[in-house]
């Protein structure tokens, strides 16, 4: 066993884009688990928009990750050592462990991974924390009918797979939309959504109308940017939008020129009485267990199916972070840490 | 009885602020009532924000109203003729009579007014389409808790009075915000709320911060602009905004000035989780018998408090439009039509 473990801090603070300038790898002394903790070492590192968010010094739901603090992050993980009851070593669990090889966390801060309900590391995926943001912001916020138009955007990325998936077994019509060919026939061919639109294309509004008959009825906004004023004009009376994300705009080193659209948008709100709800995975955690039940039954009998972009190695994880906001990946994107 | 009625038709649509030369005063037959319907002689005529609306020829809530055509607005009025069951003649009703002198509706498009209960005009303001938008937008959208902190834009308008003399009578907090400080007077002195920031004087995002030391918990979205950039930074984690107008918005010839400041509202609606929802008081008429009586029990004992400003004649309505969205009053707004 190593003595040694890495770990990726940030360096400096982005303005636009993140690269790999703004992070520094660091060797460091393996940490030791006091009275209730574990030590875990890291398999899977799950790389997610949000993390763009934290490193900004900027208010958010939580603090900003400081200059020289480990980036934090989602990781599925064996015990090595175990400090605390219910945990014993060779587990699998997963928890915030951030960017490291390995890390020590209170055991309430950790859950089991159960690798007969699924492979480790869709629990950072379709069984994890993307996949509860999709069911939950669907079930909980959105509340479709059968028979409703849902429009998902970044429809081949983690959180839009799963809940496009699940918006279609519940009966729904679901229109996803991604960047680029080859997403959108995975969307459509291996995910079952009804129709995919590549947002490269040109007129984009103007196939989205033509591609929702009816009107939209849910939209999960992911993205904001062109694909929220694409949406707008189409969205039905009573429509429901949970606002789970805006990736088009993460890495804005400033506000978009004008004109000020916020006019339009609060009009649209007044007129076709949408409802808006911000949304944070956080707040339905207690309704894990259910949703763990739901959808590993529908993995099990191949209702539900995901793909998983995969880099390996703890170093690629900034570059990961990138091509993530890039879009550069089709599925949940993960960095294999260790084997 | 005299034989010819006179009524205000939208000659013109206008691009900016709506005055009387997109106006046309018309003398015509007086209409008489078919099998079913009621001839009523407008004694009041409401003025409200949405009237500007409708002059626009553009997708609203509902169709504009066409050049022409008798501008819309609510009216209570004494029953001259009628041939429908259930109505007498010196009855008085209230309906959507529009800007005209006199006006036939279907019976089931018109409903009684009970003078015992409050005064006519009043039908048409806190017993009225306006009282009944502050109550259902407060109780049944944004369903303040005892305690929190509620900010009411246009607090000496004919929504913002009621909404936060409720809100105040549910045991919120109240912070009112008025144009010039003989409204705020009367807003804090004659309404009872705890504060009330003239929207004119300088600083107005400081001030509101002062005067929201625990942040906001519920906005009442009447009217946009810079109220609404001066109210985002304070609302709390889950707090409700039920859109109910944009009046700094209503007379824009085009969009604001950028920079886009879309990302910013929509940044915050996902990180302090808030709800936005489109509110029209159409989509609650069916709770109007419980409204009623809730709040003319509070009339009668004292515990609601109106003003109302009065303009004599029908020739005024386009003047009083003007002056309703340049906040030219305080309390309800009304054309006392016939005495």
């Amino acid at each position: 066993m190593s003595q040694t473990a890495r770990r990726i801090v940030l360096a400096r603070r982005p303005t636009g884009a993140p690269g790999p300038e703004h992070f520094r790898l660091e060797e460091v002394r393996l940490p030791e688990p006091g009275p209730g903790e574990v030590l875990v070492r890291t398999l899977w590192l799950s790389i997610d928009p949000y993390m763009r968010g934290r490193m900004n010094d900027a208010p958010s739901y939580t603090r900003p990750v400081g200059i020289g603090e480990t980036m934090v992050g989602e990781c599925v993980g064996e015990v090595l050592e175990s400090r605390a009851s219910g945990f014993a070593r060779g587990e699998l669990v997963r928890g915030m462990g951030g960017w490291q090889t390995h890390f020590v966390l209170p055991a309430k801060e950790l859950a089991k991974v159960d690798p007969e309900l699924a492979p480790p590391s869709a629990w950072l995926g379709v069984l994890g924390m993307p996949g509860l943001t999709a069911w939950a912001a669907l079930f909980e916020v959105a509340k479709p009918q059968p028979g409703e138009t849902v429009v998902v955007p970044s429809a081949a990325g983690a959180v839009g797979a799963v809940a496009g998936q699940l918006a279609k077994a519940h009966g729904c019509r679901v229109v996803g939309i991604a960047g680029g060919s080859e997403k959108c026939r995975h969307v459509v061919e291996d995910l079952g959504f009804d129709l995919c639109l590549d947002r490269h294309e040109p007129e984009l509004a103007t196939r989205l109308e033509r591609a929702c008959p009816e009107g939209v009825d849910v939209y999960l906004e992911l993205v904001g940017g062109d694909v929220l004023w694409a949406v707008l004009p189409l969205l039905n009376l009573h429509a429901r939008i949970p606002v789970i994300g805006g990736i088009a705009w993460y890495n804005l080193p400033a506000l978009p020129e004008g004109p000020d659209r916020t006019p339009l948008l609060m009009r649209r709100i007044l007129i076709r009485r949408l409802q808006l709800t911000g949304f944070l995975v956080w707040d339905f955690q207690h309704l894990e267990p259910r949703f763990r039940t739901e959808v590993a039954a529908m993995l099990r009998d191949g209702r539900l199916r995901y793909r998983e972009h995969i880099v390996d190695g703890l170093e690629q994880a900034p570059r990961a972070l990138s091509d993530l906001l890039e879009g550069r990946h089709i599925g949940k994107f993960l960095v294999r840490v260790a084997a």
